[in-house]
């Protein structure tokens, strides 16, 4: 059994912060203790404080969408992450200016989003004086639709000169673009894809994808060969137990095989289909990204508005949950009944839905919401069947197993 | 006695926030409500949602100066205030950009600090596509050296066009640059100066002054007009008592005077000097604001570093208080003995320490460094008479009494 992926909700509000809610952040902490961020919305470093993830393991940083509340925690994050802060009027008497001139070979932390954030980290950084004591390198998903720039031109002290503007390909994805090797054996372990989700502003969601693991070796296996060993042995199986440890090594050539004196064979098992972790930040339509998100393990979606009737006080007596998702797709969101049928829509297995309640929303609230999403999946399948909702809580994670 | 002014220190950190301590940022709340805040650190909003301190009645903003542990919470805190969050790509579509086509004569916030501070703003809010619901203002202090800008050029959607760059006078001061009238009678009741402090980027300390107020009136004047009510009237004085009421009106003619019939006369009895609060970010030699802090009521000083043998346990054995001194200073700091002789060069009446201990800090470690100020102001006046030193907490307010 692989070890888990954990998912740790940040911030979970939207505009306005609560006593228990955050603006947007979410970490995701790979098996092998990397973490991803997806969103950084004011007072993140504030809450990573309180939670137990490792600030030194932060190596990549995903922006949905340039929004404040998902972005103005991003800079003070750098600060901290790369002993920022406190810089002088003049570079040249600060000596984290002269500490390395020449850039090393991987900046520290890495950053992608859409197009403005590169600006939006320099101009934060410049006019606060902000000289980081270390490299960051800003990706940029660029649409066909962005003015062309050079990413290397006006480089910020420390920014690193890799960065790169990503064209979005023919079918409207960003592939790939991120990878992740496994720490022992160096193949590729995750990739990362994003994909646009329609929004007020330009906005994009990213999909996790583990990559396809050697398969779990029959159990009857090692009797077999422990039962022919001699006459393996003599045939030139100096080792024939070795064929196990072939099995489960990630470059197994797919035609494996150890044929027993018996005249049976044991083949390489199938390999089996990695995790698959989407994060949307805000939409009303991330239909788009349904080719990448198909058959996600986990889906992380909003539900900012919900129609709550003799729950939610501030329900009108007239209103009607048509109402309610009209006016929740005018501004840019969606409502838990969309986020359930989008679930629906990429046969997700589970679905861990980022819902917002008002201030100090009650728990009865929360599971409505959730009652909801999962009633929209409900009637697109007949069934409950496969499907797990999650109402996300700042702090609490999610165990993604393997 | 006049109502309080209530200075709630809402961050008390610097660079890097501990779960107590946030980064700087200061409440001043005016006997009218009339809510002043000092510098923004990342966070401060949520800070605001702990404390008794109501959004609504913030009116003015001033920033020390522009790093970022000063400044990254005044985008998010400006969406807060002013309905901010989520506009559109473009935004003629966003109804807020209509709402009022031509700017009210007074915008909701006026906002103060070094220049780069107006820049600073327009790229938080242009680059997160944040529109808010009502307008702003800033006006810059500017030195001689900065480069001369026209502040009406580019602004920013709800920025107010009213924005001004504010020379340094030939004392090197700004003088009175805002005001604040009594909600009663109209006549001035509170003005704000600043200075130059030196740091290592360009740095401003403000001093907040009330007008001198009508003195207190002698226990024995009532008793003398009633004693010699009839005579009075009969000399032509219909309503004598009416005396006593113009003795407290702010407008009150300096020579007013009643002359009895026994001979003797009732005078004005003289003003009395208003508060005086000083409110200095970080700094190593606060020395060029002392003209017009002299006399303060309260001074808010910080202490970044201490030297703290046998208390702190990362203080090496070799360890001096020069050397600590001599380091802090180079990083453009103070430590607590450097804010005790600025509280005696000021003649300050009580010291208020913004001081800095490590995350966790033990009340011991406070209480120590309140020593630390206090024996310097002790060397200088030889008593400690006139001093109160309070190591801010945050959240925790100090009532400057009237």
């Amino acid at each position: 059994m692989p070890p888990s992926i954990t998912i740790l909700p940040l911030g979970t509000a939207s505009a306005v912060p609560s006593l228990t809610r955050n603006h947007s952040s979410l970490a995701v902490i790979l098996p092998s203790s990397s973490t991803l961020i997806f969103d950084v919305g004011e007072g993140t470093q504030h809450r990573i404080q309180r939670f137990p993830l490792k600030l030194n393991k932060v190596e990549k940083i995903f922006i949905t969408h340039l929004h404040g509340d998902h972005v103005f925690g991003l800079c003070p994050l750098l600060a901290t992450l790369m002993n920022g802060a406190g810089g002088t009027a003049d570079p040249d008497a600060d000596p984290r200016t002269h500490d390395a001139d020449a850039p090393p070979t991987k900046p520290r932390i890495e950053i992608y989003g859409p197009k403005g954030l590169r600006e939006y980290i320099r101009a934060g950084l410049t006019l606060t004086y902000t000289h980081l004591g270390d490299w960051y390198v800003v990706h940029e998903l660029h649409f066909p639709h962005d003015a062309p720039s050079d990413p290397t031109e006006h480089c910020y002290l420390k920014e690193h000169p890799s960065g790169t503007n990503i064209p979005q390909d023919p079918q409207g994805f960003w592939r790939d673009f991120a990878a992740w090797t496994h720490p022992a054996h160096g193949n590729v372990e995750f990739t990362i894809s994003a994909a646009e989700i329609k929004h007020s502003v330009p906005s994009v969601g990213y999909v996790l994808t583990e990559s396809p693991r050697p398969g779990k070796i029959p159990r009857d296996y090692a009797a077999r060969i422990s039962k022919h060993k001699e006459a393996l042995q003599r045939s030139g199986h100096e080792n024939p137990m070795k064929f196990l440890g072939l099995l489960q090594a990630w470059d197994c050539p797919e035609d494996a095989a150890l044929e027993l004196p018996d005249g049976t064979r044991l083949t390489k098992p199938p390999r089996v289909r990695g995790r698959k972790i989407t994060v949307l930040g805000d939409t009303c339509d991330p239909s788009p990204i349904i080719p990448l998100a198909e058959y996600s393990d986990v889906l992380v979606h909003e539900a900012t508005n919900a129609f709550l009737p003799g729950l939610d006080p501030a329900t009108k007596g007239t209103e009607t949950y048509e109402a309610v998702e009209e006016r929740t797709k005018s501004r840019g969101h969606s409502t838990p009944e969309m986020a359930g049928r989008f679930a629906h829509a990429i046969n997700s297995r589970y679905k861990d839905d980022d819902a917002d309640g008002p201030d100090g929303a009650a728990k009865k609230i929360m599971v409505r919401i959730g009652v909801c999403a999962m009633g929209s999946w409900m009637t697109a399948t007949g069934s409950s069947e496969g499907l797990r909702v999650t109402c996300a809580r700042d702090g609490v994670p999610i165990e993604v197993k393997g």
